[in-house]
């Protein structure tokens, strides 16, 4: 069988079921949260203040960005910006980064002076200092990072983080800020739509995804334990925490906080089409009681929008309904970097 | 400029210099060893009971090794292994991986089951777990493991771990186990030589190092504080320790502890040439007094051999010296991820 027939989700699945099986190698008493959530947690002994959150993600060219179209100093930025995004997603506070560069020997070294300018950038703004790393030649270009974290612990040292299996039935979903700004980034850029006000924001959206650090210690504080980041797509990524918390979700298309920069370029449908499925806007997205919600509302430094709730009727996934309350179908509901591939 | 004119160790230097200008982007209160040493090291808060050591590696196909040569469990193995060998060169204990697969989707899952059993052993092998990762499409398949562990504390609280420039003159030389043997398993491999128990051995060596774990704890306990890993080959990664301390050193080549199965398959010129500048043995390489060096050789569980000491000239590189005396020229010394690829 081949990866591209299983997709990424299945693959992950099956290779932590294999670790899984033996006993230790993907357990320990001091990891609090192993594969399959945003990050991983572990504690760092009885006496530590805190404990550690870490995370890894990769953009590869030719996949997450086609080189000759994007300024390398933005494919830096989005290599930090991304992983933050994800210690976002737990409640944490990003620390070090590990940056590993694959690169083809004929890279032009001006052009990795500009990805670092974007890397150091991205670290100034979040507060991460680069710890180390690693080069290696590899045919076509590709940054991982590596980041760590912390997380504050509760009074009995358990680590207070926001995880996708920690939704309740009934629990209100909202997420942060607005959404498909991203994905419509993309179609201007792949459509050389003309230039406007309106599709240079959707175009850094694309680019330069913000990390939504506050929001999400923002939600710990508000007594939130359940969210996620949105970078797979809202139906996608809110599917993920359906599965892990055994529930469906329910959502109302006319509560979506649409980015107002696609009216202006697209379609109402597309743009509904964008927010619902497209990914890449890294705004996070929680589950919780209304008093929480709106606790966290007051509290956030940003917009805080509820689109629908938890329901317990698991494996029936997230349905997204109309005005009318009649289910919309959604096409190519998120990416999946394996799946019909090649 | 090309990176392939600046070469792999000119663009860290340059990426590193460029993040160091900022400040705060590579260097914190809490960042006790950045970037330039095998592994990172900080500190986890005033209370805590260890410091946290990270690196990554990674290992790409066609680059690093060629897929349709190598057992694909023996690949999960040496990118768990060739991790741990930074983290025992810093003298500290491997805890939790991150782990980093970059696919075509026409990979067969069957294959990645079998990358997956190795990874799984080696973790079992090191009492390493894994935390999580993540998997992405690439045209050609890399592996990248990002490990952290914990290093010791002394009474001061500050880590206690190996440094690449804590050498200081009049230091021995030592290193762990024999060397050269990776090379030469990597040239029977590529010339096709004939199968004996000495070319297993070798193969054996390129395929599946074992990193020194115990040696390195062994040697911060017998007082030592300089020591680095043995990927690249003898000469360069002593030349990182010499760059790093400020000093040279002269090594006698009668002293090598050369891997014993070469001497059935090459010629001494050539196994000298492997045991000097091959790469990837993963033994440690250590520098300090006689009676600290003597004192690991009580407490290692390996052999442990005296091949030089480091002199107070510095940029003076590595001088490596026959019998008589004289200087050996050893071509092709070390393993340069960029230079003069593509």
């Amino acid at each position: 069988m081949k990866v591209s027939d299983l997709g990424e989700f299945g693959l992950i699945e099956r290779l932590a079921a294999a670790l899984a099986a033996r006993p230790g190698v993907a357990s320990s008493e001091r990891l609090a949260v192993g594969i399959g959530d945003d990050a991983a947690v572990w504690l760092n002994g009885p006496r530590a203040a805190f404990a550690t959150i870490a995370t890894t993600d990769t953009l590869v060219a030719g996949v997450h960005f086609l080189l000759d179209a994007t300024p390398w100093s933005d494919v830096g930025w989005k290599a930090i910006a991304v992983n933050v995004s994800d210690i976002a997603a737990m409640g944490g506070e990003p620390e070090f980064a590990l940056v590993t560069l694959g690169l083809p020997g004929s890279a032009e070294v001006e052009q990795l002076d500009e990805l670092y300018s974007g890397v150091a950038e991205a670290c100034e703004a979040y507060g991460v200092v680069v710890a180390g790393g690693d080069v290696v030649r590899a045919e076509s270009m590709f940054i991982t990072v590596g980041l760590s974290g912390r997380a504050e612990l509760d009074t009995k040292g358990k680590p207070l983080v926001l995880r996708r299996d920690a939704a309740q039935a009934g629990d209100a979903v909202a997420v942060t800020g607005c959404l498909g700004g991203a994905a419509g980034g993309l179609r201007a850029l792949q459509d050389g739509l003309a230039e406007s006000e309106s599709t240079r924001a959707l175009i850094t959206r694309q680019r330069r995804p913000r990390a939504r650090l506050a929001a999400g210690s923002a939600a710990l504080a508000a007594r939130i334990r359940c969210g996620i980041d949105i970078s797979d797509g809202l139906l996608q990524d809110l599917g993920h925490v359906c599965r892990a918390s055994a529930l469906g979700a329910v959502l109302r298309s006319e509560e979506l906080p649409i980015d107002p920069a696609l009216a202006d370029v697209f379609e109402p449908e597309q743009a509904l089409q964008f927010a619902a499925a497209g990914g890449e806007d890294y705004e996070l997205l929680f589950t919780g009681g209304r008093e929480q919600i709106a606790e966290l509302t007051r509290q956030a430094d940003m917009p805080v929008t509820i689109i629908g709730e938890m329901v317990d009727v698991a494996r029936a996934g997230v349905r997204l309904l109309d005005g009318a309350g009649r289910e919309i179908e959604v096409p190519d509901a998120g990416w999946d970097h394996l799946r019909g591939a090649e």
